[in-house]
């Protein structure tokens, strides 16, 4: 996707760890514009599948998997990361590992918003080891939905998630994938 | 605004404490065609005021700042409440204290997408006893940005936060003001 590509490039920064910055358009301020043309590329890539709801993660799966909602005219479904008063106990749970944490965190689904007659695309901005994803999907399953999908705005293609998704035969779309990071600088595949 | 008390008395679930649960349509599975028609609606209430940004809080502000950033076709800025290395370090800081949760929290927005030729509009799905968007209003006020107005999508009218926006002059809008809680139902003013 060319525009995620030019934008990429002009405006994220590298951090140490090959962290890519992307808050000044992704995931602390927000371009909705982007997000718009995001929302369409998904919406023409996954064309052949059917959806009725899109699930992504908090804190910044939500402002993306918003926009991809409502390409698909679907509701959209974020697991929580903390207990909240206002969700129901009745949930779907899993276990996830963090990198950038260092430790393992909850995330929850009410069974209220997701059953066997769920049709789901998880949309998410990142995909690297792909823990965040694999949450997802065990909530999904534990939930007896179809996985229909999983897309991912940018991939680091040297980290191990997105091929792990592709071996497991999962329908799996990504934006843009970085082959590598060197010297600060991005090469896309 | 009518189609949010309609969802609201169709959909809400009232929980212990006097809390709203809308977690079916606006916090937790998210009706996008619901907040298309928030994002408009915010649009006409505001249409007389300058705004170039919107700013929300993480976590269930974003969804709903998202579609209202759309219509107004500016950037959104959410809050972080977790230190992330995925931010830069200079950022402005503002304690905030939780009456759902009990306890004091931090927000932060990074230097870099906040200053003084800023025109903000603060937007939240609640608003209760308004230290959320108190803490907000600290962070636009350090930026030395202007502080356009703010709007809620639910004000619980029986709580001190509207009042307050008020009374300091603020240019406040909720699209829905609940004035009471009794025996489980909901009255609107």
């Amino acid at each position: 996707m060319k525009i995620l590509k030019d934008t990429i490039r002009e405006k994220s920064k590298i951090a140490e760890g090959e962290i890519v910055r992307v808050d000044s358009f992704l995931n602390h301020q927000v371009d909705v514009k982007l997000l718009g043309e995001i929302g369409r590329e998904f919406k023409k890539l996954f064309a052949d599948i059917e959806v009725n709801k899109i699930v992504t993660a908090e804190v910044s799966g939500i402002a993306i998997a918003t926009v991809v909602a409502q390409h698909f005219d679907v509701p959209m479904v974020f697991a929580r990361k903390t207990e909240v008063a206002t969700i129901s106990d009745d949930k779907y749970t899993a276990e996830v590992y963090s990198y950038t944490g260092g430790k393992t965190y909850k995330m929850m689904i009410s069974k209220e918003y997701l059953d066997e007659d769920d049709k789901v695309l998880i949309i998410d901005d990142f995909l690297a080891n792909g823990k965040a994803i694999t949450g997802l999907i065990e909530l999904v399953e534990k939930s007896g939905a179809k996985l229909a999908g999983v897309g991912v705005a940018i991939e680091k293609g040297f980290q191990v998630g997105g091929k792990a998704l592709r071996d497991e035969g999962i329908r799996f779309e990504a934006l843009v994938t970085i082959d590598k990071i060197e010297d600060g600088e991005i090469e896309f595949k």
